[in-house]
């Protein structure tokens, strides 16, 4: 069941001498969930094959220590360019196997020979995911700046730049096998006035009509919206009523991503989600999780009972439509004060926790509820789900994958940070935007 | 100017003997400002003509004391019947005299002959705006409850009781050459799992276009967007976005009304305006204000920049479309502490100094900011409106029109709450929901 | 175990006969879970024995249906008499032997004799918990209106008659062996100029002086803070930083009470435990959940993960004060759609399984963790204790004080409702604060 | 009136030349506006006065251009050494005599001779603020990393490196005359469980312990609460309630700074800033204006009635204790996109009209609404003063004190900007946190 890779970091060894340790305990556990869920009527092995074949994709810029704009705070050993983001990405894919492709960033992600690319990640059995244009920051070199907007800037010239570097992703993204562009936008405004949202609009669809134009046949384009930051007073595509909007107008390609830190206070997002997926555009998620506001914090670790819901309404709709529904899970997190790799093999866990949790709903008993007006009894048949503890299931995926069922365990034993930190250049700690 | 009306409630002596005191220093004043803004180079007597053109409708349910859950106090000589609101709302007109319209709520306001109410009203110099309909409580006699839902109820009888409901109430509109029908839903859940939020609104939509069908040719429906309350987990037309891929699921006649207070904190809102309208789906507003969530607050107390730059995108958009743009402009609060006449009043001074200023943008030295990418002076040249003591404008125009330039001083020295207090039996005070 | 009452609407039959077809099944998982406990070092037993003595108060309030301005839909059988209410509270107990006292609200709850109140209630094994004043609503025959505020009142008299009432509340308290008064206060504004934010905390102190004369030896003062509503501008106990100044000023009785929905949104409440804590001053709470404003939903009903939080600063707080720290536990919920007995009684369920939750966590661990600056465990550590299904233990706990293992199923089954609508009158449908 | 400086960036000839043409009109704006004032019965004179004995400081930090954690947008000129930032500084209080004091930020502000610095800023008219501490970042160098917390930190070192740091702080600020020391924390934690709330916030008693006990007797020390950012799960000192419990253990020297972003959604901020002045504790302002969280927009442009309600407030506090009552003001704005010399004279200005709009409110007619329960006619009254265009005051206050009526228009017409573009380096585009 493992995929095995050409000279990995973590020995399998390693992996199969933690499991070893670990494995009766998970199987004794299992079997009594096994036996509980027979109770209940669901089949556990059904359960574990779909969370088997689960995946999310990994964020090549989650891989670097995040920050804020008031600074951030490098760990040793933490990689400095895209070949060592993908080692440390093949770590994650070693230790959970549930992270086969990488999502890169341009032009932060750009190098010479892209089919050295492919291979480098094809032979740490990687692959790559939707390409993210950049567009929210001047680069070295650049010609014009994004100061005052890109895609939807006033002047054409820009527009164009920005255009062209959206069509160079998908270019690139062709040719490592990727198959969607996600387009987050920094433009926006600052202060009442500045912009006129009508126009500042029209210029967007535009802009994203000739990116669309580019996109190849079996490509889709996400677009991703946000209340706000960088921008404080208005952003473009603020929220997903414009987001789906705009897709409408760009055609069936365009869909839309949710990222769950991107919305208002106390917005119900879980049905953003049922919403985008019953217009059919529901392209996609960056997961993470957040208190205040794009906190881009681990994914389940503020409120996991908002992502199973988000989950349920996947399952749901996967239910519907079990051969159309196809959103592209991405995790998208600012590590400021983690190792990265080890925030992000808990966040995968986190995720198929609440992807396990959502397969154990009894959706007919549900539906059942629903219908007879009894919300107690629906909401307990939610509850009755979410509150079984699925550990065991996703340690046995693990375990039948060739993934370590302790991840973070095996990777801090194997000592592979302070490897790297002899061999990687440590940066200094850097201010942020402020200073 | 003035519309003369039978038995006004308040005599033409009463606002000409208080306008006759004030206006030495209105005109005075007017006449520095008209220098100011010609130096600026405005015609003030242009801005004067579109705010004495402007009105808007006030809602018969606002007449009456508001209240929370927690309770009601109303005050002695409130309006007990329709009747009564309308001598009410008869008062703000011939006071204002923006406000020549009022808009009914069924079947609050149910009444047995139509004709007569329709010549009750004109003898006041009154018509009838939009209808409400109200599946949103049950009704003493009702037939089926909607305790869990209406247009969207897992019961057809009772999705249908509903319907009816909204078609007896354009039936009614009609008889008082109302033009559209305004419905909002309270329909939603109060616990994660209770409705399935894809069924539910694809019953929304089954019920909605049976009462689509039923709009004569010259009306429209507005959709009432809400984001929580009487539902507290979940709504169906939760925000703008559900709202306008409903509007265009159903068809031209269909548009989205917004109401300030039914957004998350935060929100833009002032951007949704412009967002609908670049979409041609703004039908309307529900003029109020708040702090925290739907707290229907007189208009501009909380946030007034916020209103004026809603109006701000009004006036750019009618100047997009000088003919075709028009909103249906309502008023719609809760006068929980203070005379609901009074509130009113003042409310339409909020609105018409609200959008006086947004007359003064300068918008060609806008855009050309805009263009220019210098959002300092762009912002200035907002500000430079907004912060004009545009007072003197409003107190002209009700000159001119016959209203009163004090509103609320003619009002209180009419002592007509008093005289209607010795007529109306006052209800006791009632407790709210909880009790 | 079990307190025997006499005549219990609920037989100890029905409670026993399921119980005995899911004991079986209990003490399996019962046994699993203690052997995965014990793996990490914690005895089920100790655990089970804390979660045992645990205890909840019900609020007689919450007996009834719940409702909005927009409407009540009142249940077939509900109580309309105290009497009734405690009936209804003594069937939560019976069901969860985990709510023997009930908190009372006066004047609601003002009966003519407190003796036959005392035994009616002790025979069904209940006693009360905290008294809760009520100047946010005028009650018929009121002398004076507390629409302009109660304590703090610009009018002595009015300020008085609020005293008087909260004094009266003691006095009916101590017949019932209350031990404590919380005030909750509506007072507040809609305006911005309306109040003097200052001179009305100056009043609130002086009012509260009063009233704090006149708490007996043993008892204690919890003031309630609230954000908004019933005001909608400001209110005078606005957070718990204005909570604490008054309960600093007033002495060591006077404490302050959470309630769970009276927050600003994003705000991090279990962090205002730890510091009421941490300053002395954590009095109790009120249980509920809520997504967007006091919305009064079922505890851990939105945000389960925030109530584990919460019950993990108190368990830290007692671990440091095993002797001192004793805050009142109490429900606090508007029960609009469902039967208030069964989500009271599974919302007794959600605050248990917060409990313990909170109690598996490895407090030595954590702090080691913390010490050592590795944010990833220490989350970890929670989360293992969070991740726990905990339900077993809350089986065994309810299966060894007589208590039913599914006191919805039983409540249910025992048609207790149906029975009660035959004798009870019910109230019709009744508007809101609106209409 | 005007201060004389060396060698001015702007010369004296320039803003006389420009005042000269707009002198007039202001003058008759201004007799108008007297006017008005005196039939309300107030003396323009007086509130001018009030006006022109008005400053705020100007915080070095925010003359460089402000960013994000996505990247920043360097403008040309943009000042690289302190110097330059005082140099700046002085263009801002040349053209609008409101802001003689330069709040300093360490160790971003060390230079090696601090006398050298105060003959620098005194030659240009400029003195300084209070003092800033930062150990939200390390700095090159730096012993002990304040990744996880400083003043809180777990380790005794690293506290202790903090302290120190806020001892040199103080020190340094003797030098320069400073008489506070404004302490912000970005201590906090991003993962629940990582902190332990108590712990962390004795450790930070017991720091500021040490901090306080340095500080000369003439100084005070300013705490400034903030909800999130850079940690975003929690913060030590999280809001005004923490704070002034800090305030109060520390002594009568430690006092609450309010920054106006630093709160959650829909606070109510003018009320915070009532309670602090009402308990003894308002040290000083941080302005800015924000939509969302801690956007550090130019003050007032958001939401200017809010502005205006907050110096409704600080009138109101210093007409009850006109000698005692002496809050420090500072902005503290982050200029992404504007010319930072601009945005900060806008900036000075919206706070003037706030204040100049407060000294226009008739407090004894407000008092007499307030206490006779008229909250329409009490909002009435501040709306009265709001609704002012107090703009001829502030323009003929800067003509007496020699500064610019129209400041940024001189300053644009001086070409400064480019002259310094010439002279400094420009620094390149640089990326944000996340890169």
């Amino acid at each position: 069941m493992r995929n095995t890779v050409a000279t990995p970091a973590i020995t399998p060894d390693q992996i199969d001498t933690s499991n070893a340790r670990l494995e009766a305990e998970a199987v004794r556990d299992y079997a009594h969930l096994g036996e509980q869920l027979a109770r209940r009527g669901i089949d556990v092995e059904a359960v574990l094959a779909e969370v088997m074949a689960f995946s999310v994709a990994v964020p090549s810029w989650g891989l670097g220590t995040g920050g804020t704009r008031f600074g951030r705070y490098p760990i040793a050993g933490g990689p400095n360019t895209l070949f060592e983001k993908i080692e440390d990405c093949a770590v994650i894919q070693q230790l959970t196997q549930a992270t086969p492709r990488v999502s890169l960033h341009f032009p932060w992600d750009k190098v010479k020979d892209y089919d050295e690319l492919k291979g480098f990640a094809a032979a740490q059995g990687l692959g790559f995911d939707a390409v993210n244009s950049n567009t929210f920051q001047d680069q070295a070199g650049q010609g014009l700046s994004y100061k005052f907007g890109s895609l939807t800037h006033a002047d054409a010239a820009t527009r164009q730049q920005a255009i062209d570097h959206n069509l160079e992703c998908i270019e690139i993204g062709q040719k490592l096998d990727a198959k969607a562009l996600t387009v987050w936008l920094g433009d926006g405004s600052n202060f009442a006035g500045q912009s006129d949202f009508t126009r500042a609009l029209e210029r967007y669809l535009d802009s994203m009509a000739v990116v669309y134009a580019g996109l190849p046949d079996d490509w889709r384009v996400f677009m991703e919206h946000k209340l706000y930051e960088p921008a404080f007073y208005s952003t473009v595509i603020q929220d997903w009523g414009t987001s789906i909007l705009c897709a409408q107008k760009l055609g069936p390609k365009a869909q839309c991503l949710v990222d769950l830190g991107h919305h208002a206070p106390n917005v119900n997002i879980e049905m953003i989600v049922a919403r985008l997926s019953q217009f059919g555009k529901l392209g996609g998620f960056h997961f993470n999780d957040s208190k205040y506001g794009d906190d881009d914090l681990d994914a389940g670790s503020v409120n996991p009972f908002q992502l199973f819901l988000v989950f349920n309404e996947l399952v749901e709709a996967k239910s519907r439509d079990p051969h159309g529904f196809d959103p592209a899970y991405m995790l998208d997190q600012s590590h400021n004060i983690t190792d990265p790799i080890e925030s992000l093999m808990m966040s995968v866990g986190s995720i198929e926790q609440a992807l396990t949790r959502a397969l154990l709903i009894d959706r007919v008993t549900l539906r059942g509820y629903q219908d007879g007006n009894d919300p107690l009894m629906a909401h307990a048949t939610l509850k009755e789900a979410y509150d079984t503890d699925v550990r065991p299931i996703l340690k046995i995926a693990r375990l039948r994958v060739g993934a370590a069922i302790d991840p973070v365990g095996v990777y801090r034993a194997s000592g592979y940070r302070a490897q790297k930190a002899a061999i990687r250049i440590t940066q200094g700690a850097t201010g942020g935007g402020i200073v």
